[in-house]
Formats: C-alpha cells, structure tokens, sequence
C-alpha cells in the first residue's frame, strides 16, 4: 500500500504532502512531550529533576538516576534554549540544577566515578562499574559549559573525559569490576559508541576539539566496525578485543533495533530483515534475557532517525518507504493522546506492559531527541530549512 | 465448575479419584524431567553439568551458573540416590562432578567468596556480591558429606555456612558491595529464606546441628515475618533493618507468586487475590522490572506444593480447590509433550516467550523438587505412604 501510494518517483507532490503530514505530528507529540517534562520534573527542593514518573507525570518515586539526569540537562540545553518560553519560565532552575549534579554525582572527593542512583537529597545509592553515568554526565556538563561560558564547567567537562579515555584505552580497573580469568576484556559495542557521541558532542562547531579528538573519533570507527561479523552479514554485540567472534550467549548477543541501527543505514536491512525485538541471538536460539521480545520505545526512536537520515541523504525511496511503516507502526502504539510522551515498554503484539513515563532507564531523552532531530530533517526536505 | 464438582464435603470419593489423576500426571512428569537432564546435562570432560539447554536438551552455551551446579548436586542426590537407576548409570560422574564444584566454585584460595559463572573448564567468569552461590555450595556439599560420608565435605560445609552467617548477621564487607549513604542496610525477605532453607537442609536427621541452629532458625522466622506489613495486609519483600516500610519502588516491591508463598500458607490468600505476577507495587503503581507481569515456572512449582502441604495438613476444601485451578493451569502451560522438563517464561497471556529449558536462572530444581513433594503428598493422601 505504502509503495504504491507514495514512492512512485514521478509522484514526488504526494511524498510532499505526506512529508506534511509527519512534520505536524511530529511538531504536535515534541509540544507534548516538552511540556509533559516541564510541568512534572523539576525538583524545587534540591533541584535536578524527577524522573520516575507515572503515565500522568505523577512522581512515584524520588530516586535520581544519574544517566537520566544527564541526559534531560542535554535535552533541554541543546534543544530548548532556542524557546524563548523557556527561558522564561526555567533557566535559572536549571543552572541551579546543574549544581545538583556538579555537587553530588560523585560519590568521593578524591575519584571521579560516579554514581548511578542518588537519593533525593543527593546521596549515593548505587554505583555501576561501567563509564555511562561518567559520559552522560559530560554531556550535561559541555552544554552548562557552552551556555554559561564559565570555567569550572569547561574543566569538569574536560577532565572527565579524560578520565573516560583512560579508563576506556589504558586501564580501567579504577571502574572497580575485579579481572576474572574466565572473562578477559571484549569490545562492548556500547562503549565506542557512546564515546563516539562524546566526540561530537565536544567538537560540534569547535575546531580545535575536533582537533584534539580526531584521532579518538577514528578509534571509534574503527572499534565500532568490528561488530560487523560474518562477512557483513551479522553485526555482534560483543566481540574480542582483536574483533574476533565470541563463544556461547554473550558472542551471539544481538542489539537490532536500536545500537545496530544508530550505527549505521548499512546495518539497517539486516536488523529490520530479521524483525525489530530487542535482542535476539544471532544464530536462532532463544536469547536469555526475558525482554528480548518486547517493543521498546527508544530503538523505534533511532530508527525514526536513521530512516529520515538516509531518506534526506540519498532520496532512494525505499528509506522514506522504511519510515512511513514505522511512523504507521509507532505513534498509534507509543504515543499517549491523555497525558503527552509516550509509553515506553510493550510486548510483542503491541500491548503496553510499563506504563509509566519515566523509570530507571527512561526519562527525558530519547522522545524529545528524536522527534526534534525529525521535525528539523522533515523542514529541510520540505526546503524550510537547512539547518541540521 | 472445580467446587462443584470436587468439594462438597459428602464425594471425598471424588476427591481420592482426582487425587490419583494428579499423581500420575505429576510422576510421568517427575520422569520426564528426571530424564531430561540425566540425558542432556552430564559433562565428561571436566565434569559438573551444562545447564544451558535448549528445548530439546542441546547445549547452547557451556558456561556454569554456580548456582544451579549447586542445586542440581542437591536434587539428584537427595531425591534420586533413591533409584537404582541412577546408582547404576552415573553415580560415579556426579561425586567426580563434585570435585568440580570443589576445586573451581571459590575464585580465590584464601576467601570462602564462590562464583556466580564459571566457563566450561572452571575459570571465574563473574562474581556476585551476594551470599547465593554460597547457600547452593553448602547444599551440595552437604549432600555430598551425607552420601560419602567424607570429613573434607564436612568441613567444607560447616566452614561456608559459618562464613555465610558471619556475612548476614556480623559483617556483610567481605562480600564486596561498597557501603553507601543513601543504600542503608535493608532487611530482603530472600536473605533470611535462603538461611532457614540451609537450617533445614543441615538439620534433617541430625540432632547435634539441630541444636547447634536452633537460634539461627528463630532468627530466620522473626526476620521473615518483619516483611508482614500493613497490618497484616502485603508483604514487601524489603524492608527496614528494624522492620519498617521503605519510601519509594524499593518499599513497594513485592513478589506475590513465590516468595510469600514459599513464606507460609497464611500469606497464601493475600497473594491470589491478587492475581500471580511475577512482581507487583503493593500501591498499584506499575513495576519498573520489564518482567513483572511475566509467569514464571518456580513460582508455580512452590504454590503447587504449597496448597497440597496445606490441604493435607488442614483438610481445608478451599486448599484443594487452589490446588487444583492451579493443576489446571500450569500443566497445559508449562508442561512440554515433545522434549520433556518444563517451559520457564510465559506471558501474561500464557505465551511462551523463552523456549529454552535451562538458562542462567532455571536448572534441573524446581520442577523436580516440585513434582516428587508433590508425588509424596499424594501418596500419604491417598493412603500409600506417611514418609512426608
């Protein structure tokens, strides 16, 4: 039906309007969802912001996830100091809230490790043994950093990268996982990846980072390509250090839907030619994790993204073919027209199994991210702009 | 329908019937889960078992949860040393298996802390900073002290147990998770079940060790009932060192199916009436572990033996009636015609969504343990036997 309809190339009026018509959607769910996160986050007490909210934004639990705070500070920095509307109701809260994170996401004056989880009032709950909370918190920090221009937020920013670096390529044992003979280092897709957003994050409009982290960038790349495995035909989410394929369940791992796709349109056919779970095992047996089979809402973001990416890049109409199934699949299934951003977890038919907002891993992030990163691409395929 | 029919007070001939259908079912099921794993899990090379298995018993990673080494030493000798079968075909490779356990499950010389994985040939692949693979350790070793009679079995027994007291009641630092301020010490409704199962298990028959833990065992009932809140009302599977309700998910949390089943008949009422989720939030809100609305086999397996430990005990209709509902369920659900052993993980509709019958969390122990207790009830209700 889709092909028929909208990817004649000789009919390339339709394609307009349909573009039209996914802008405003679009425009309508980024509104909701922005204002979903401002009327029900903001911490008055502390500051930083709640996260764990329930379908209608009522807090339901006032733990503060590091990763997510780090990531709504992004958010609403990058994208949103453009609103006018927002500086007038919250910036100050939110430069008082970035010293929330400065002051408390490190459990120890001496170390720069930081926590995962913090109680309300900013003490260490948790702490993970891996550099997410450290990279989120980076980027929380360049954008205090860009906006503000003040030195202590520029040499935060830049230490704790270095920090990541040299637990990344020179020794990580300062993370605190014990070396176990019977698991020697791999390469976590996850790792060059995330670090390769820092990498754009600090360069963006800056020559001189982009500079200084060339060569890491390149090392990204590079670390990131020897996922692709089985002479192109499988991308792995654990491989060896040397990028050779890994015995047993952690070397058959697979992350479609969501770290396949954010690396990359060449990897695109592959995941979606094998269905979009959240994991699967790349030789057919059933993975272990007991989510492998449900939709979540963040690698149905990506792929909204790396689509329209392509689509804008290429004009080959099979990518604008890709998103439309997935706009079709994913705003009657995600979106909630009641109270505004989306649902995040379902299962395999469809059927919400989580409702809430915003939990340990879901906050203010994935949603607004790529319904802005939409809008702009689709203004630009309608010759409104050409900005990103 | 099952009222009815079964349990007017005046056809307890109806009732011996049904009884005798249970029982059969259940014992093809025993020897079909028996054989299950005598024929797929022996390891010949470096002994222990896989317990990785697929649906149809193929090994589909070789890595061993220390925890399921643990429990499957326990099953196959304190239930089935009892057949001639099972001295005859492997009785030699299992006590040879133990000195896998023996020699690989501690990491570390000179610390009582075990593995959680190790890899086929018995390196450490992870460690987890609890007391768990520790507990399986002494059953398995316990059983091994009973059968072989051995000192150096003995004394592995004895000296775990002691560590693993000495890091719930004394000091819990040796385990490895770091003190935090805003992670208090809790009371986790798992801890003090998992000692009492180990009392038992060292006490049976034996009067000097019954002594020896009798006050262990009362502190292990009075830290269990601490988890009755409300007045009676829910249980929550974390509370306060000094048994009060925790703010937030954590307070919340509780697991109705399987934990305050295993916990007591008592408890029994309250967990039914609300439904059999694997997890749920005493206030209503939804769960944020994506598996909470997931059926689970073990939590089946304990209900199953709970309600007919009830009904023999009591002679209450109503235990024989959830028994039965709970029959109906579970063996069309779970049960696999084709390959033997039970299906683990369902859906909220009963789909199966993970085929595989052995994975890092289920081993060859709760249907077996479930189906022979099941058996035994049976047969004393039915006159056989009073052996239970």
């Amino acid at each position: 039906f889709h092909d028929a309809v909208l990817f004649p190339v000789a009919r390339n009026n339709m394609s307009a309007e349909q573009l039209g018509v996914f802008r405003e959607k679009i425009s309508q769910e980024l509104d909701r969802a922005v204002e979903f996160w401002t009327a029900n986050s903001h911490d008055e007490k502390f500051g930083g912001f709640f996260t764990c909210l329930g379908r209608d934004g009522k807090v339901y639990d006032k733990l503060k996830y590091v990763w997510l705070q780090g990531r709504q500070f992004w958010i609403f920095f990058f994208f949103f100091c453009l609103f006018l509307f927002f500086f007038q109701c919250s910036f100050v809260s939110f430069v008082l809230g970035g010293e929330f994170l400065l002051r408390y996401a490190r459990p120890a004056p001496d170390s720069r490790k930081c926590a995962f989880t913090l109680t309300w009032d900013g003490k260490t709950a948790k702490v993970q043994r891996t550099i997410f909370s450290e990279c989120f918190y980076v980027m929380a920090m360049d954008e205090l950093w860009r906006v503000t221009g003040e030195e202590r937020y520029q040499k935060e920013t830049l230490e704790m990268m270095e920090q990541i670096v040299y637990w990344v390529q020179e020794d990580p044992s300062g993370l605190g996982r014990p070396e176990l003979p019977g698991a020697p280092a791999v390469n976590s897709m996850a790792v060059p990846m995330m670090l390769l957003c820092l990498v754009d994050q600090l360069e963006e409009g800056r020559e001189e980072m982009a500079n200084a982290y060339s060569d890491l960038g390149k090392w990204c790349v590079q670390q990131i390509l020897q996922h692709v495995q089985r002479g192109g035909q499988a991308v792995l989410e654990t491989v060896s250090v040397d990028g050779q394929e890994l015995p047993g369940c952690q070397g058959r791992h697979q992350n479609p839907g969501s770290h396949a796709i954010e690396a990359g349109w060449f990897l695109l056919r592959y995941a979606l030619k094998h269905g979009d779970f959240y994991f699967q095992d790349v030789d057919g047996h059933c993975p272990t994790q007991l989510e492998w089979s449900m939709k979540l809402w963040w690698p149905h973001c990506e792929a909204l993204i790396a689509f329209l990416m392509a689509y804008r890049e290429t004009k080959d109409p099979r990518a604008l073919e890709n998103f439309t199934r997935l706009f079709d699949y994913t705003f009657p299934q995600f979106t909630d027209p009641e109270h505004g951003e989306w649902f995040g977890y379902l299962d395999q038919e469809g059927k919400i199994t989580l409702n809430f907002k915003g939990g340990p891993f879901k906050g203010c992030f994935h949603v607004p991210r790529c319904l802005y990163i939409c809008e702009k691409l689709l203004d630009s395929l309608l010759g409104k702009s050409l900005a990103l």
